[in-house]
């Protein structure tokens, strides 16, 4: 191998460590730090941040990464290797190394005052902080020189991705969601959500839980599940751990929240061994990575067929409770549509109105349309707006999400993204496996992961997201086939 | 403040973030990492112990050191600043980089060894782990460049300790520890351990043992308690963890195990708030480290006075088990001084026994005069000689530590040293707290905690540790306390 290119690889491999390190110290501040070691954390984060962004800036790397950008004799995948760490050392170089570290202090203050505000259901003590992190992101934004502000935040989550792009997609959704939810709020017998709100102890819904994970070949041998108070993925390759959280009277949460983890895990799980350290080996973009959460979650875990395998095993695990319920019931109780106050737990199609609730609010925040101390208000007119319902709670409504809190703004689009694009992968799916409803009626879970591992994950980001896209599905990115399975499925299960 | 000072102590301040951060990838790696991640956890140590060995051996900081040591306006505590950080600078600039990151390597993946070839018994499979990391750390002191290999690595754990003066001090203890444990062996009504060896509930033990954590004024808000294969207190100031493991059918092993953790975690949480991150503001060597855990566990853990307390709460934490045995009998049972073959679980004249063990041993590993492979040979023949017996299992002999595995070899000599400390501390609390048993025996432990506070942990390592234990105590350190304290408490016991 040419002495540059593995020159290269090692410098971008060293900052991939790096990087994993970071995510494990969050992993950590959310999942097992003591409560006072916050001030220390932040001070740890803004070290390694420090060391990083030097590291994603050494003019060697930069040196590097341009001589390579010029040579003929590159294969396919070190040419991706250029391209990615390219982008990233563009972006890189344009971000003041203070910036950086005063933003990852301020982000990890503000996670902490994010928690407790929202436990003591007070925003106005969470306001500062998200202050002082929309300041930093939008001086960030503006250091990134882009045309559009959101747009340079945009290309750290989706790469290729617009501002304008998704308010085109998004305005082709909103009537198509619109309509949808008016057909099932005029339905005559709509399925009634109150089996799943029966008592279902935390140790049976764990044990469920981690059944469940494993029969989709998640190696808990590589990963961990843990609780914490907003559920996510942490980790790559052999390392890669989720966390839920619990609602006795309320099996949706961590049955389903699981079952989304595992799906985002299996993805990094399935990463090339190889290449997981390399710039083009790693996942495509948050919106695949949501693909694959929402694949897992809602067209393969509440579907019919899965069910119609898991159901027996459901009721075993809780002696008693559903004995009065009958498959067809309890998938309908699952799928029950209807506006509800937190995203995590909307159903499949006003789930899309939370995020576009969201893009709107952030992206007027980040245009200086907003100021911190709006939010509550913003946040209400728009809810009453999208979906005609108010929270009579902060915490039921703007302090519902950790993510401004962790400075993550231009994120929620990928959510998504994520049901769009698993929606498209889900009818090439059916064209290579007609008989997928009958594998998964049997418990078969092996062939949906082994597809998306050679499909998807193996490829990381070889290919970016658009390209990838059309390289599984042959075609490019639609709102048509989540349209489609949305009407048929719930036109099913509502009568229209 | 002078800028040179201040910039001094701010590149002091991030390496000090930095090697937080290398701590709590080490906890998590015992307590929390999946099985499969040790080859990428070692990738990430190797990546941020090459970065801080960069940040240790900067010029930049090489230049301020050599400044500020040749000014006269500093005041003592930064003159300690410039005094700790100049020896770690020397120290670091000697090792190359290149070293220090295949050392970290080899440790990380040898430490998960060790695990499985405990677990199994099988020391063969450890073998090669071990002479790597031997083979590095043999390379290390070399290029350290002292005139004795194993003092070049004591000055890791304890500075200005050697390889000759621990032959004094052991060579003057040996025949002290001889003599008491003949009188022991010959006393003719030995203590029975047998209460203890009944059956305890973990949840039972759990409980309690954060119950004596809380009173010794462990905070809980920055710290907490888990389960791990060998226990350990990790981090400092604000988030410091311990972990424990437990033994239903041994009742000291979690007891005495938490409570010496929690006097490791006392001294960190203890430390100057204002300078815990600079050179001189933490703790002041493994040894004086040592003799806080081995305080509160043996020198307030195993008293009377304590057990006057505390025996009630522990019955009621166990209800029935200790019915039919009373305090004297139960005082006795948790001292019961007897040859064992684990040195954790060792009571407290045959403990440094094992060290003396431990420290012949690596001495002639580093030495060369020992390989890895003569090891359990030579474990069994030190046993029979020191203690009079034999493990039948390498996982109750040569397997039972992590320490080697971790490549920490001139480490053992400091639980000696902590033994000593402790001794020669507690004469001094007793002229200051004429009253300390009374107060004891009324679950008063504020006292002690305080005055370990103000005449220990405050200082951090402004005072190297023979200065620190001068101030204190007013004496040079001597094994003349510690064995008086034995012999009184023992003669006590077994009637001599």
């Amino acid at each position: 191998m040419n002495e540059k290119l593995e020159r290269f690889l090692e410098r971008s491999r060293e900052i991939h460590d790096l990087t994993e390190i970071q995510q494990g110290l969050e992993w950590d501040q959310q999942v097992m730090m003591p409560r006072k070691g916050a001030a220390q954390r932040g001070a740890q984060q803004a070290a390694l941040a420090g060391l990083i962004h030097a590291r994603l800036t050494s003019p060697e790397l930069g040196d590097l990464i341009r001589t390579l950008a010029e040579e003929d004799g590159l294969d396919e995948t070190h040419k991706a290797d250029v391209r990615e760490a390219k982008r990233a050392w563009e972006r890189a170089t344009k971000i003041p190394a203070r910036l950086v570290t005063e933003r990852a202090q301020a982000c990890a203050l503000s996670q902490v005052a994010w928690e407790e505000a929202r436990h003591n259901d007070d925003f106005e003590a969470f306001r500062p902080h998200l202050e002082k992190v929309i300041a930093l992101t939008r001086e960030m934004a503006a250091a990134l020189e882009a045309p559009n502000a959101y747009d340079a935040l945009l290309e750290d989550f989706e790469p290729g991705m617009t501002e304008e792009a998704l308010r085109t997609l998004f305005g082709e959704l909103k009537p198509e969601l619109v309509t949808l939810l008016d057909k099932i709020k005029g339905a005559p017998n709509p399925p009634s959500q109150e089996p799943v709100l029966r008592h279902y102890p935390r140790s049976g819904q764990e044990a469920f839980s981690r059944r469940v994970m494993a029969d989709m070949g998640y190696d808990l041998g590589a990963g961990r599940l843990d609780a914490s108070a907003h559920p996510f993925t942490s980790g790559t390759f052999a390392d890669v751990r989720i966390t839920t959280r619990y609602d006795e009277n309320f099996l949706n949460m961590a049955l389903f929240g699981t079952i989304h983890e595992t799906g985002h895990a299996l993805y990094e799980q399935g990463l090339d061994p190889d290449r997981y350290r390399d710039p083009s080996g790693q996942a495509c973009s948050l919106g695949v990575h949501e693909s694959q959460s929402r694949f897992w979650e809602n067209l393969i875990g509440r579907s019919r067929p899965f069910w119609k395998h898991y159901y027996a095993e459901l009721r075993k695990a809780f002696p008693g409770v559903l004995d009065d319920v009958d498959l067809d019931a309890f998938y309908r109780a699952i799928n029950v549509c209807q506006p509800s106050l937190i995203r995590v737990e909307a159903d499949e199609v006003t789930y899309n109105l939370h995020i576009i609730l969201r893009f709107e609010l952030e992206s007027a925040l980040l245009a200086g349309k907003l100021e911190a101390g709006d939010l509550p208000e913003a946040w209400n007119s728009k809810m009453q707006e999208l979906l005609g319902i108010l929270p009579s709670t902060f915490r039921e409504g703007v302090l519902q999400d950790i993510h401004w809190s962790a400075g993550l703004i231009g994120y929620f689009p990928t959510y998504a993204l994520g049901n769009l694009y698993g929606a498209q992968f889900l009818e090439k799916l059916r064209e290579d496996l007609p008989d997928l409803n009958e594998r998964v009626s049997r418990g078969e879970l092996g062939p949906v992961k082994e597809w998306l591992n050679t499909r998807i994950h193996v490829h990381g980001r070889r290919y970016l997201a658009p390209e990838l896209c059309r390289k599984v599905t042959g075609k490019p990115l639609s709102i048509r086939p989540s349209v489609a399975y949305l009407t048929r499925k719930f036109g099913e299960i509502y009568g229209f």
